[in-house]
């Protein structure tokens, strides 16, 4: 019942030495999902012990090379491990000029099926769906189409609170309508409320990821109350001017999106190669919201599962 | 007066962890020249402190994609640096396309030339020459068209014997001539021989690269009796059927290329991910050819100035 981020890459445009561009990984109930694919990612997909071919879902943000260029390489290697699943890109539209590229170039071996699901809508809109989790994407403000995600795991099923079983009599019947949410009326008028009877066993969590963007009035009702943001934070406010000139945050600006919308915890990434010190950008952030983290590569932050037992 | 090959990535096309595609610096009195350019080129390039506008010579090897995914990221980070110097890159025919893909969709900020010359003769052909350096491309055996190189620094000016110029009363103009190669015919018709006033102060060094390529017979002729010969070894004597389809060499074989040619000393890399242990790999090269090494990410393989100092 896993639900994390792995930062593998914390670099903007430039990258530096041991920094990687952008390239995440969410795991959500073993699940693996890849968020943009700099440069290098198939080897740091390798380096922090993820398997290649069990990504089956990618989510590129925008078309930056800093968030795309390791597509080539990733893919290709797919093909060399003999993939057959297939494998949903959401991208951009535009995308499909990369991948025709590629395969017109570079394609031989690619035997699975590639789908891209073009990004268009502004607005929040749901484009994937599971068992246990929800992706939605909306529009950020970048130079360029860019696009953010919000991971939502489901609502897990109702639990019966086991001792008013045996105070009621509960039948299996009663017990499996309850447990669907619905309330029960016996057949001697008796109402049995499902909020009297059954409880939610855990909070579903969720988890967004903004990047590449300059704040916007929308942004802090799309991702309202998740568990982890992880935003841009490419520049201190030292060079605000020239994070408005391109489109990108300052540390303290992400923290403020955190901080409207209310999320449990902030982790910042995404950093100018300008910096030496990452720590001017931490805590211009920190003092407008204390839980907010720096991404490094390699790092996991753990969303806990937290459960409620009320027996 | 240095001349030395780094070697930043020995994978071949599926990279494991800590081991790069295949990527190269030549670095000849100051100047660099970069091999191929698989994916990370760029960040390996900083890791091992190699400036990336310093690079104007850039040699692909052959149109797969662990010899050129890097491209896109070098490029891009080229212009993000304001370069203005043109970039000469070396490369088979059809590259042009790939940078045509690269201009239209990433090309925001190249504002220096790049500057296409293609590969094509199979035979050893000079592509590039400078007053210190002179480098050919000729065919390898390849299942695309693939191109070695060979990289040789030129004969230095000669060296006067500074005792005969006491000895003999050599004028300014006299020296001149000597040093420049020609004999002196003096008024009263004493003959001054080249060989007998000058030297060669050093000999002239070389270093050849040849990846990827299954042997072939011309190849020892190609690099004849250079200091440094970095070759291919994708894999062991016990896939030499595999290696025989995919057009690879074997270590046994890179050294059988490396005796036949008399190199100095032989560098194999390109390694299969299969292989845990590369002394396999190794140890039937030595068996072969002794003065055989392992490149690793990031080793520098220096070729010494041996310097003839007759005084």
């Amino acid at each position: 019942m896993d639900f994390s981020l792995t930062t593998m890459g914390t670099a903007s445009a430039r990258p530096v030495a041991n920094k990687y561009p952008s390239a995440h990984v969410v795991k959500i109930h073993g699940r693996l999902f890849l968020i943009d694919c700099g440069e290098g990612t198939q080897l740091q997909l390798s380096r922090y012990g993820f398997s290649h071919v069990k990504i089956d879902r990618i989510f590129i943000s925008h078309l930056h090379g800093d968030h795309l260029f390791g597509i080539f390489g990733l893919l290709s290697t797919m093909a060399l491990m003999g993939r057959t699943a297939p494998l949903y890109i959401y991208a951009p539209e535009g995308f499909e000029k990369v991948f025709a590229f590629f395969m017109e170039h570079f394609g031989e071996g690619v035997i699975f099926d590639v789908i891209h699901v073009p990004l268009i809508s502004a607005a929040p809109q749901l484009i994937f769906e599971s068992r246990s989790v929800e992706v939605s994407a909306f529009g950020l403000n970048h130079r360029i189409d860019a696009f953010g995600f919000l991971f939502k795991e489901k609502e897990p099923a109702r639990n019966i609170h086991k001792w008013k079983i045996e105070v009621d009599n509960l039948t299996l019947a009663e017990i499996g309508t309850l447990k669907r949410g619905e309330d029960v009326v016996r057949s001697d008028g008796q109402l049995l409320k499902v909020e009297d009877y059954t409880y939610i066993p855990y909070k579903g969590r969720s988890m967004a990821y903004c990047s590449d963007t300059a704040p916007f009035p929308e942004l802090a009702s799309y991702i309202r109350g998740v568990d982890l943001l992880y935003h841009e934070a490419t520049f201190a406010e030292d060079l605000h001017e020239m994070a408005r000139w391109t489109f990108h945050s300052t540390g303290a600006q992400a923290a403020s999106v955190a901080r409207e919308a209310e999320v449990g915890k902030l982790v910042i990434g995404h950093f100018s190669s300008r910096y030496r010190d990452l720590n001017v950008i931490l805590k211009e952030a920190q003092a407008i919201f204390p839980e907010t983290e720096l991404a490094k590569e390699g790092m996991k932050f753990d969303i806990p599962l937290v459960r409620y037992s009320p027996e």
